[in-house]
């Protein structure tokens, strides 16, 4: 059973903002106000910090269209949150904590970054102001080798077969699946992971006390056997259909690469493999039969103008991760120059990066001569080795260099 | 029925080179004593002329292993070559005959040429001699708008039935189907172009008058109501074991591009898809079950560094050869400059060619910015449509262009 932090039960207004108690307070405060992917709230959360802008909020200072939605939620219910949620076996985590994914999440803040500058329009990739989490392990730990395993909710016996069969070799090699418990593929790829003894994650578009569809509340007792269930919405929060985008912008980020096993002509889950591509994470589909309408979305994918790469097995799977994944994943533990370990492109991108002012991604791209989705994809990993770093009008190399 | 041309019953020796009588018995001479494939052997008769050819080798002459050859094949075989064809209802159609297919061999004399350089080693891809043809429609017209359909031996009933199905929509569009009359996928494509009414191309390992197996005998009778068999061998050769390899060469260079519907990992219709992406035409694969022993040849292949287009329906074959096809074959009859309506990259091609010197292309794919199989792809257009000619050293632009 996870514990309210001490700093939690005091209110935001009196505690210090530097304890993590509080600033989790502050976090349930904010996730049970504002819905999650309001970029210009998580710009101005970010900028002022959590527990000055719920005071700023509470103050009437904040900006007026953040009071407004404030104010219409009524009283106070963050601590009730917290004991709700430490009743459960959950907990918040919110960034700062050592359990926030911070790497896995960083492609949604230079998404949004992206996004802030105009040069995208689609769903708000924006990153999440809390995640409640409930389950044994780390997050940050079980999401850093995971993969997302999604598919249709009318999934086919050959689906669920091949969502199951992921999961389980996925484990067996040490890899976790994400995904998002719906009916079909989603409960196929947890119920694979769970019966290989394996641990999965289960984001889901409700609290993380609630079962949705309510048929899948043994299931998700399973997958808290050694998984996780994570939320950006505070428990007892409903999955209404608008939910379901959102969550699927986190179960893109959270992985390392989406894997699409069916789905019909426009299906949800191509909106999740849309969302990876666009966070610079591999897409990958499993094929089926022709004859199958339920493999007519995989195939489109699979055929695309940026085409998916097509996977038959675990294997396959993570050789494409691993593309991007692995070699840069590994690079700062064993190298003493995380430059030597970099891949070309990213060299390219750090040697496009000027000294002085910051130039946007796709200046950066026109001088290292790559697609923009790949310096997007590389300049979280560069700045995470504290080669580059961002600055009003951009990146940048880092000044203090060592 | 198929008569024997007047020329052809004088012997070889004493009929005038010009005659295409005379030319038909040279051809008929040259594909009983040679196997197809010989790269010195075609480039030579193609320097002689083939009339004169036969004369050097009757007379002793010739390079001296040709003569051995031609000696240890005994006896002039020719005339009742021609005659036993001319019984079956089929002819031998020869180079320079307006049967011919010479847009869709120029790819083998092209590829013949890059072998010769050495910067290519596979199976020989070597324009044939001749062409024993059963059936009435004209081979040139036929193959011009044609789709190999190829895959295992050994299919499943999804396979036969997808290969059937693209056969017809093929058909359906006005493309002919091209096949191996193999068991299992050849046969099942066939069946399905002829259950539509439409003409297909069974191109054999063996004498066009040999059924093989034994038991499609019925089936090439149907191909034969509006289609055609073709061979490079005589009428009466075996089907031998390394003929089919020769034969799968055939069967790429015929048609626009090439379909694996089924194949298991190291299937032998991979084979005719490497010699299709060889010879620069769109290579294609339909996925099927990731759990089906006949996919993952198929999907290997459509994993590849060079990917194959994944594609489950005629339209969509259709789409893909269009690409190649349709645009470049259009062009010479549609517009009163051929060079307005090349794509971007013939047009690339050209402007790379030099006015004086030929230059290889792999020097033209340097300077185009593009790769050295789209040059080998569009040289052949650009040759066709008077653009280009083929000299020492490789390709320049026409001296006497218009």
């Amino acid at each position: 059973m996870s514990a309210v932090a001490e700093g939690a039960l005091v209110s935001v207004v009196a505690g210090d903002p530097a304890d993590p108690g509080v600033r989790q307070r502050a976090g349930a405060w904010l996730t049970r106000v504002f819905e999650p992917g309001d970029q210009a709230l998580v710009r101005w959360v970010g900028d002022t910090g959590p527990v000055a802008a719920v005071r700023s909020l509470l103050a009437g200072t904040a900006p007026a269209r953040f009071v407004t939605q404030a104010a219409a939620r009524g009283e106070d219910r963050s601590l009730a949150d917290l004991l709700t949620a430490a009743r459960l076996g959950a907990r918040l985590v919110v960034p700062g904590d050592d359990e926030w994914p911070t790497r896995a999440l960083h492609c949604l803040a230079v998404a949004a970054d992206r996004q802030a500058r105009g040069t995208d329009r689609t769903v708000a990739l924006v990153p999440p102001l809390g995640l409640w989490v409930r389950g044994r392990p780390r997050l940050d730990e079980l999401v850093d080798r995971s993969v997302a395993v999604v598919g249709s909710r009318a999934s086919t016996a050959y689906g669920n077969h091949v969502a199951g069969e992921l999961a389980a070799g996925l484990w067996s090699r040490g890899w976790t699946t994400v995904s998002g418990a719906a009916t079909g593929i989603d409960a196929a790829a947890h119920r694979g992971a769970v019966a290989a003894g394996g641990a999965t994650v289960a984001v889901l578009a409700c609290g993380v006390d609630r079962a949705y569809p309510a048929g899948h509340a043994a299931l998700l007792e399973r997958v808290l056997d050694d998984g996780l269930v994570v939320s950006e919405w505070p428990p007892g929060s409903a999955p209404l259909g608008h939910r379901f985008l959102v969550r699927n912008r986190l179960i893109a980020a959270l992985s390392r690469g989406t894997v699409v096993v069916e789905a019909a002509a426009r299906s949800g889950s191509l909106a999740t493999a849309n969302r990876a591509r666009e966070l610079g994470r591999p897409v990958m589909g499993v094929p089926g039969p022709v004859t199958s309408a339920l493999s007519v979305g995989v195939h489109q994918l699979l055929r695309g103008d940026e085409p998916a790469r097509l996977v038959s097995s675990a294997a396959e799977v993570l050789e494409e991760v691993g593309r991007i994944g692995a070699d840069l994943a590994a690079a700062p533990a064993r190298s003493p120059s995380p430059r030597d370990e970099l891949t070309d492109v990213a060299r390219r991108v750090l040697d496009a990066c000027p000294v002085r002012i910051g130039v946007p991604p796709e200046r950066l791209a026109a001088v290292a001569g790559c697609a923009e989705l790949d310096v997007l994809r590389v300049l979280p990993v560069l700045e995470l080795h504290g080669l580059v770093e961002r600055v009003a009008g951009g990146w940048r190399v880092t000044r203090d260099r060592g």
